[in-house]
Parts: C-alpha cells; sequence; structure tokens
C-alpha cells in the first residue's frame, strides 16, 4: 500500500463529465488500496475567466485582491470532486490551501511555499478518507490567500508530496508522458519510461512543456518521484526520478528538445578588451529581454565576436539597443537572423561518454545542414541551425542515437 | 463621525458596473467622515450557477462540499470590489469568513453565527480602511467554511454590526425601503421612514419581502438600527429600531400586509373531544406542510370545525391527508377554497387603541366584502377574504386608516 499525491490540470477538470472521469480512477485506486491526496486546477478558462473580470476594474489588479479572486477557481473544483467521491461511496474531503495551512510566503500571485502543516491530511487519511486539496494557493503568515503563480498546482502536488513523504507524485495532464522527440516531427519518437531530473529540467526548459520547471526543481530538491502521465488514458507515463534510480541499460541519450522561437544577433569587429561582453550584454538585460546561448570568438586581428540568441519577439529591440553600444565603442557590424532553430541532445549518460559530439556534428554534416553555433554543458549538447533544416536534424539525430524503435508503438 | 456597516445584495453588484458603483456609493460615505464595513453578497445568479454545477453531479450534494463550492461566489465580489475602490484611492481590504472569523456552529448549508472576532475588523478600521467581508458564510470551530442559508448575507451583516457595535446596520437592496402597503396596488403607498422591529417582523412574515426575518429578529434581539434603502436612489429609506425611539406622532397602523399564495381547508363536523386539533393537524405538520391560520369553533350540536391555511401549492396533499384523518375520527366533511387572501393590519399603536378592529371591519362590510376569518395578535389584525376583493379591501384599508397622503410623493 503506497501513498500517492495525483495532480490534475485544469483540461482534466474543465467539465462535470471529465471530473467524474477523474472520480472513476480515484475509486479504482483506491480499491488497489493506496492512499490518495488529489491536487486540483480550476476549471480550464475559469482562472482567464476570473482575471479578465478583474481587468474591467484595475488594469493592473491588486495582488492581494486577485489572489483572492483567483483562488475560488480550485475550491470550486475540490468540491465538485468531492461530490463526484461521494456519489461513488468514496469518503473525500477537501481543503482550501488555507484550511490544510500550505504556508507561503507573502508576495501576492508568486508566493513560494515555506510550509506544509501536514497533521490534518494525516488525521483524514488515517480515517480512510481521499484528502482533495486546492492547487496553487496557499496563505500567509497573517492569514491573507496567496497564489502560487501559473501552474502553481504541479508545485503545491510536488510540496505536499515532500510534505507527507509520498511514495510518488503523479501529475495527470492531456499528454502521456515525456517523449524522446516531439512526436509531431519525429514519427517514432518514444515515450519515456524514466528520466532524470536533470534530464527533464534541460528538456522542459528547451521547449517540451509537459512540467512547470519549478516543479521539477523542487521535487528534485526534495527527492520526490515525480511521473507524468495522461488523465484520458491508461498508460504508466514517464517517471522522473533521481539518476541513482536509473536502469543499468538506460541509453545515452534520452531525448532530443528543439525550439523555433529564438533569433541571432552577431556583433563584429569588437574590441577585445576585459568587460567588452558585459558592455554589450548588459543593456540588453537591463532592457528585460533574457539572453540563451552567448558564444564569444577572438578574431587573429586583435578583435572580437560576439553572438548571442533572444527570443524572437525580443529582437527588435535587442538589435536597437546593441547597435548603440555597437556604435559607441566602435564595433564593425550588428547583424541579426530571424531564422534560426536550436537543436539539443540531452542525456545523462554523455557525462560518461566521448564521441556523442562528434556523432551529432557527423549525422548533420551528413545532411548537409551547417551548424553556426554550438555550446555544451555536462548534460547537453545544443547547436543552432538554419530553422529550415530544423525537423531533418531532428529527424536524423532520433535515427542516429537510436531513439526511436520497439517502443514507439506505445507513443501514439 | 459613526460606524455604518453597509450591506449591498445580489442585485447591487450583479455586473462590473453595478460594483462600480456601489464604490462610488462607498467614497462617498468614506469623505462623510465615518468607518465602513461593507458586506457582500455574491453576483445575482452566481449562488445558482455554482448549486446547478453540484446538482449535475450529486442529487443531493454533500452539505460541506456544497458550502466549499457556494462560498466562492461571496469571494469574487469582495475582491473586485476592493479593487474598484483602490482604483478610487480607497484603502480597502477584502475577508472572507474564515478569515474574519464569523465562527459558525457545524450545521453546513443553514449554519447559525456563534461569534465574531472583531479584532482583526477593528485593526483595519483603525488604519483607516474600508472593510469588506464576505457575506453568507461562516467558519466551524474546526476549519471548515459553513454558510447561513439563502438571505444570510442580511444576518452576516447584523451580526457584523452587533459585534462591532455599530450605529447603523444598512441593507441596500433594489426597493426604496419599506412602504405601507404595496405600491403595485396602492397608488398612494407611503414609504415608512421609521419601524419598529415588532412591526417589520409582522409585515415581513406576511409577504413584504424586503428583509429576511432572520436578521430583522437578530436585530432586534442586539438592539441594531437596521435601515433598508435602495442602492440605485439617493434616499435614506426606512429605519427600523427599537419601539422607544419611534416619534411621538407616529401612526396608529404602520402598514398593510397581504398573501394571496395561501388557500383554505375546512374540516365539519369534527367530534369535540381533548386532542382532536392535533390529531387533524398533527399529520398535516409532519408531512412537512407549514399551517398559518388556524381557527376552531365549537357548534351547539357539540361537533366542532376546523378551518386552516397553508401555502396553495401544498393544498391538494393537505387535503388528501385530512381527508384520510376526517374518514378516521368521523367527521362530516373536508371542504378546500384555494380562492382566498390573507389581509393584515400591523402596527404597534393598535396595543393602546380600542376600535381599530371594528374600524376595520366596518371599512370591509362598506364594500361588502364577507370577512371567513379572523386572527388578531397583539400588533396585527388578519382576516381571510375572498381573493377577488384582495385589491379593494387593501385600497380602501389604507384610505381608511390614513397611511397615504403628503409622503406618499417620495414613494415612487
Amino acid at each position: 500500500m503506497a501513498l500517492f499525491v495525483q495532480k490534475f490540470g485544469g483540461t482534466s477538470v474543465g467539465t462535470v463529465e471529465r471530473i467524474e472521469a477523474v472520480a472513476d480512477r480515484i475509486v479504482a485506486t483506491r480499491a488497489q488500496g493506496h492512499d490518495l491526496v488529489v491536487v486540483l486546477s480550476a476549471m480550464s478558462g475559469e482562472t482567464n475567466r476570473l482575471i479578465a473580470l478583474a481587468e474591467q476594474i484595475q488594469a493592473q489588479p491588486t495582488p492581494r485582491e486577485l489572489d483572492v479572486l483567483v483562488s475560488t477557481g480550485e475550491q470550486v473544483t475540490i468540491a465538485l470532486l468531492c461530490m463526484a467521491l461521494h456519489k461513488r461511496g468514496c469518503e473525500a474531503r477537501s481543503f482550501t490551501g488555507t484550511q490544510v495551512r500550505i504556508l507561503t510566503d507573502a508576495a501576492h500571485t508568486r508566493a513560494r511555499i515555506r510550509e506544509i502543516d501536514n497533521q490534518r491530511i494525516r488525521a483524514e487519511l488515517d480515517r480512510g478518507a481521499v484528502v482533495v486539496v486546492a492547487g496553487f494557493q496557499g496563505v500567509d503568515e497573517h492569514g491573507n490567500i496567496t497564489t502560487l503563480g501559473r501552474g502553481g498546482s504541479d508545485t503545491s502536488a510536488v510540496a505536499l508530496a515532500a510534505a507527507l513523504k509520498a511514495d510518488e507524485c503523479q501529475i495527470y495532464t492531456d499528454v502521456k508522458g515525456v517523449y524522446t522527440t516531439d512526436p509531431r516531427v519525429v514519427d517514432d519518437a518514444r515515450l519515456l519510461r524514466t528520466i532524470t531530473f536533470e534530464e527533464m529540467l534541460e528538456l522542459a526548459s528547451l521547449g517540451a512543456k509537459v512540467l512547470q520547471i519549478r516543479s521539477v526543481e523542487f521535487a528534485g530538491k526534495y527527492k520526490v518521484p515525480l511521473r507524468v502521465l495522461s488523465s484520458f488514458e491508461d498508460d504508466p507515463g514517464t517517471l522522473i526520478s533521481l539518476e541513482e534510480n536509473r536502469e543499468m541499460e538506460a541509453p545515452i541519450i534520452s531525448g532530443i528538445a528543439f525550439t523555433r522561437d529564438e533569433a541571432k544577433v552577431t556583433v563584429t569587429g569588437v574590441p577585445d578588451v576585459p568587460g567588452i561582453a558585459y558592455k554589450v550584454l548588459g543593456p540588453v538585460s537591463d532592457a528585460g529581454i533574457e539572453v540563451d546561448v552567448i558564444v564569444q570568438n577572438v578574431a587573429a586581428d586583435g578583435s572580437t565576436d560576439i553572438t548571442f540568441t533572444v527570443k524572437r519577439q525580443d529582437v527588435d529591440q535587442a538589435q536597437d539597443i546593441v547597435s548603440k553600444v555597437a556604435a559607441a565603442i566602435g564595433a564593425k557590424s550588428v547583424s541579426v537572423d530571424k531564422k534560426i532553430a536550436k537543436v539539443s541532445l540531452v542525456g545523462v549518460g554523455m557525462r560518461s561518454h566521448a564521441g556523442i559530439a562528434s556523432l551529432m556534428f557527423k549525422t548533420l554534416a551528413d545532411e548537409a545542414i551547417n551548424i553556426q553555433i554550438i555550446t555544451t554543458s555536462e548534460i547537453k549538447i545544443s547547436v543552432v541551425i538554419d530553422e529550415k533544416y530544423l525537423e531533418l536534424a531532428v529527424r536524423s539525430l532520433h535515427s542516429a542515437f537510436g531513439l526511436g524503435g520497439e517502443a514507439a508503438a506505445a507513443a501514439d
């Protein structure tokens, strides 16, 4: 008999029918003898409806009152799910963030969890009830309602799992789990059965939008095994856990992430003096523009080239800023390329395996795909290429590293 | 500088525009230097929408979870009103029933208030903020959310006024106040400027549906001056207060209430033995049917007639029940009259004035209106008449007791 924390997102509880389906799933898990804490989001669309009401009144709604307002969304779903469980003869009780005392700091609309009082939940579990908790919300030390920001329900679930030392935190969503790459690009993309927290962080930040990064970090920190699975299918999904738990025969590469919403800015002929990178990039950061990849190469003539990527929507602003700086420091030119894509191989296995980078470069070369930028980290190699080769690059790398194959059939 | 508790009902906060109008009104009151605690209902229709969601899942939703669900309605309006006040530069803070600790018993969906912790409210008032409280809801000693039942927001307001020893509890609604009778029936019905709690109770229970009876009882018990006024007009409305505060020249009769949703059941030839009224009426009450007027007359032959009225929708069921009893006890007949109406004169002045009843009977006789039943209490005389004479009866009594006149112009 295990203790699971299960989180169901907005689309999983988007209608009364879906709430009933979630209740069926919970009853089935209870029938296997497991204890359950269930964390819910608001019905899909509800949070946006409430925010729109607020914005009709105040362009920038007061954060404290916005939290009072939007926290009603989850309060509605926890009550409805408990009713659906009661109808099935299943003991259940709902709790708001205040009631279960998910203590946070006072940073309204983006609060951080400090502590969870698990006493009341334990008492309910001991009497055999399913505990249904409103996600996304907490309470500060003065009793004010707080919310954790978008995707906060995932964080609530992980925090509860950590506080209760649950056997697993299961995030039910509308995808089956984490794939070796995007199944829409590569036909035989394979559903990963296990993946490490580090790999998940790299895959998530690179565009595989399955889980909120924050909740993955949180789960990793507190060593909470995290499972991503579909609320519409019967499949164990993907288990995200500590590296130590991985199977011996795990492949070197776990997955291939990619993004096409970046653009590249190159400044050439920059005088190669200390602090020059800060002079060029400081003003970009100051403008609130997030810089992703940065590479710098010193040329033979003592000048240097600096290339960096930003979100495509920010590139015009970044170009303006950098052009002014370039003029001031006597750089040669500033150019922009919006038609780029970034492809990344991710895998903890590459730590102990040589030859990953060279196989990657060879594969791309065989397809005559030119690499514009290369960056590496311990468990990731990223290349920036011309956007038009993106699908070709992902498919050939997926095949070259043997990521598809047998298990692929389970992926659709 | 006074402290007012102001309650705004569902239609007063039914749209964002109306919430903005309420904010304007509050800012104007604050500008006069008064302290304010504002109690809100849910936006009109919202509570019913939530209950409908619940009933899609459970025909009889679990009361505890129903309270968790419907209490979100008021939580939405308190947040929105605070935003509207902040937009106007007015300090304000919202509180749920849990946050302000409106402690109730554990009777979900019909809880009774036990105690209110006014410490937090006092602190907010002291720092110059308007305190906006969710009506209709409270919290039990275990932290469970409770609701007070329909119309509970009026009760919340009165309870807060009592706990804070407010100078007045002002109930904003969609009517201007309490009238001498229904203005739709009598053209020159006059808006009452003052009325006693006792009179209000009689008028309310007889069909002048301005205030929840429970909140009037509560206000009377705790001696909280209660004012009913329109949230759409500028008018002081009607003040409901202790008899001692009334003006010396107050008229003997305050108002005329009437109802046409009753029906009459008459059982004739009932053996006149002790306990016979219980034998006839007990089974009616046991079936959950509320009995209003009851009269019994002993005839010369030692038998008796029992007549009573019930809500018109219950009369067929009542007739079935009583017919069985009548057969069992050997009564002569059971007859039903659905076309009746009840007219009541209400006024504390009649305690010390003789001749009220006779003027009433004479007035009706002059119009050739036959009286079927008469019942009296200390401050009320009610008659049951043929429904078709209702308007005529109300108009002639209104005129005979001098209720219309000068102030009538203010009534529309």
